[in-house]
């Protein structure tokens, strides 16, 4: 059994980098708070023994070896950066419950056949460096080192010269292909309402949603506010004001299962007295059913160009992140099923709504994921909250899971 | 006759502080760049034997005695700060058509009965410290001192620091009280089509709108763009998003008179899949009947408290500035009027749709205001732009109007 508490202190010893006022925590990719998380983690696996690997993209890998060298390592992994108001949990819980593995395996001085490793991948939430999941995406060949270097954030800085100045450019080849894995497991919190609402402690995940991100710009003239009439005016806002009343309405149309959100917005010069000549904003669509997700996107286009035709704007669009739906692997699924039912937990089935490192993953290995609850669904909000009887359960599951397979 | 080449090239001088890569002008409120532009405003009216007098709001008075010190001074003025994105006319215009008054007037070696003087009033825009137009404000009594100097820009920064940071915080008490008025004329461009449209080079200005500045935020629930399902969603963005359309709405409703717009807004935490908990942005209504002002300020409110009603935000509505329609002073009306005739421009009555410093110093002394157009009534934008001969015209008008009231 692993040890719910001290899996619990180390989550709250970890939500100490980068603390907000609210009892959030704010800690973007590659700032030096995302340096100090890693010290922290690093430090926490060598004191178990670990070797450590990190790789061009900044992935810390910690490996625990196993009976049989030759076999390819069971992975347990998440991520430890934060979105800009974060919580506690989110990708943390996924990262230190597979380290909690290791320390019950090491404490009840247990030899798997297969080594296992615990990951941390590096810039999965998107806030800083879009899109999301970069470096799991390298990993998994969706995107070439170039491209994952190449990310930049508002300031024009890059992933590449953001990995190196924290010390985190590692030198190992950051592919599967260089480290071939026997299975992928990720424990997450769910970050919607399902699980709580139904009373559930475990999510057994089989599918995750698809994503397409955009990015659009509006182009009209900036003015004054006073004397320009508003007949001629070219306001850019308005555009921008409208598509996000269409996005909304087209998430609405399509719901309960469609998600449609405008959350990042720039206004250009964002004067109180200028009419705005320039406002750039993103869109995040979310469906399980890929078709719907196409219906959607054309939805978009079609709207963005009705609505900058009737203010005179000019309008660029830019999808600039897709993926399909991924349905998880059916035997790691099963383990995960099994690990519910030996613990006694209350689960059910259950689709990702969110993105995560295990959706690349699920492309080049064997993958599962196991969702735990959180307070009101909320996550990405520095109120979010987590039972520890979840997390006892959660982490309890994984270590059968992994064991299931690391043994098989 | 005004030399417009020597006012042409004087203001070519001062576009040089603060020019952006556009060709137009960034010199935000007491800024450094707004210290440059003080210092040499007051270097070239030092070379032209005015003494100099700063008050406690930056004010700067430029002297030019008469023959009879017993008579108060005819004023000229407007300011020399700036939007984010300005032009080079804008304000300036109207300080440096002042000093080519000067300047005609002792290259003429004229006395005048009453003393003149030349004003650059700070932060007439409103851009970096709202609300606009605050040191006019001050000296006509409509603020007071600690309300000037207690105005903040988005990082805080008071007025009253950054006067004392540039050097700018001086002595003299900021009110007409202590410095009483004869007369005050202001040149500006129009800001808007009219002049142009009509090929007039003078506009008569005879009143100025009124407005009315709002400050509103919506809270809602910062949450996950993926798994929050849209029902259960509070997006503050959404609210905003539909409070800019319903604010083109009242103004288009009220047109061609009304003017309506959103200027600036803030969304937070501003990720691209975090649904926005929090955005504030401002609203700006003008119009030169008050009742209509009052009908426009119903609408929002109700507006606004249905928007959130719908969508489960929290609201809160600031009207941070009003002020009401405001006529010029019939006799000063005249004097521009006469002016126009006597220079042969052709010239027809105007309301100023942007607010000017002359609007507040009409509550206190007798008033006018010259326009002259501006292409394609594009202001507060880098490509802001004047034909010579509008400019030559303008200055022409201004010194017969103020040798009228300083001879009188
Ligand atoms: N789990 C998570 O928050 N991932 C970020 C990518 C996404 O927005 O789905
Ligand atoms: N003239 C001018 O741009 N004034 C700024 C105040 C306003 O927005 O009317």
């Amino acid at each position: 059994s692993i040890d719910g508490d001290r899996l619990w202190d180390s989550l709250m010893e970890m939500a100490k980098i980068g603390k907000t006022a609210k009892d959030g925590v704010c800690r973007l990719a590659l700032t030096d708070l995302d340096r100090e998380s890693r010290d922290l983690f690093i430090k926490w696996c060598e004191a178990e023994g670990c070797s450590i690997r990190v790789d061009q993209m900044g992935n810390i890998f910690a490996r625990r070896e196993g009976k049989n060298p030759d076999l390819p390592p069971v992975v347990i992994g998440s991520h430890l950066d934060s979105q800009p108001t974060g919580g506690k949990y989110d990708g943390v819980y996924g990262v230190l419950s597979g380290l909690e593995v290791i320390r019950t395996l090491n404490e009840a001085k247990y030899e798997t056949e297969a080594p296992i490793e615990v990951v941390s991948w590096t810039n999965e939430e998107g806030s800083r460096f879009a899109p999301a999941m970069v470096s799991s995406g390298v990993f998994a060949k969706v995107f070439d080192l170039e491209y994952g270097h190449g990310r930049a954030d508002v300031d024009g800085k890059t992933m590449g010269e953001e990995l190196k100045r924290i010390g985190y450019l590692g030198p190992d080849e950051p592919t599967i292909d260089a480290h071939p894995m026997g299975a992928y497991f990720e424990a997450h919190i769910e970050q919607g309402p399902i699980l709580e609402d139904e009373g559930k402690d475990i999510g057994i995940v089989t599918d995750a949603q698809g994503q397409r991100w955009y990015e659009i710009k509006f182009t009209g003239v900036e003015a004054h506010a006073g004397p320009t009439p508003m007949k001629t005016r070219k306001d850019a806002l308005l555009g921008a004001a409208r598509v996000v009343d269409l996005v909304n309405k087209i998430g609405l149309d399509r719901s309960p299962l469609a998600c449609a959100t405008v959350g990042m917005m720039q206004i250009h010069p964002n004067s109180r007295n200028v009419i705005p000549g320039e406002v750039s904003f993103t869109v995040d669509f979310r469906h399980p059913d890929d078709a719907v997700l196409s219906d959607m996107d054309k939805a978009l286009r079609e709207g963005v160009e009705k609505i900058a035709k009737d203010i005179g704007l000019e309008s660029e669009l830019d999808n600039i992140f897709y993926y399909a739906p991924i349905p998880f692997d059916a035997s790691c699924v099963d383990a995960v099923r099994k690990g519910a039912e030996l613990g006694g937990f209350s689960a059910r089935e259950i689709v990702s709504g969110a993105g995560h490192d295990a959706c690349y993953l699920a492309q080049v290995c064997p993958t599962a994921m196991i969702f735990i609850p959180c307070v009101d669904g909320i996550s990405h909000n520095e109120i979010e909250e987590v039972h520890k009887h979840w997390s006892d359960a959660g982490g309890q599951v994984l270590l059968t899971a992994v064991l299931a397979k690391a043994d098989e």
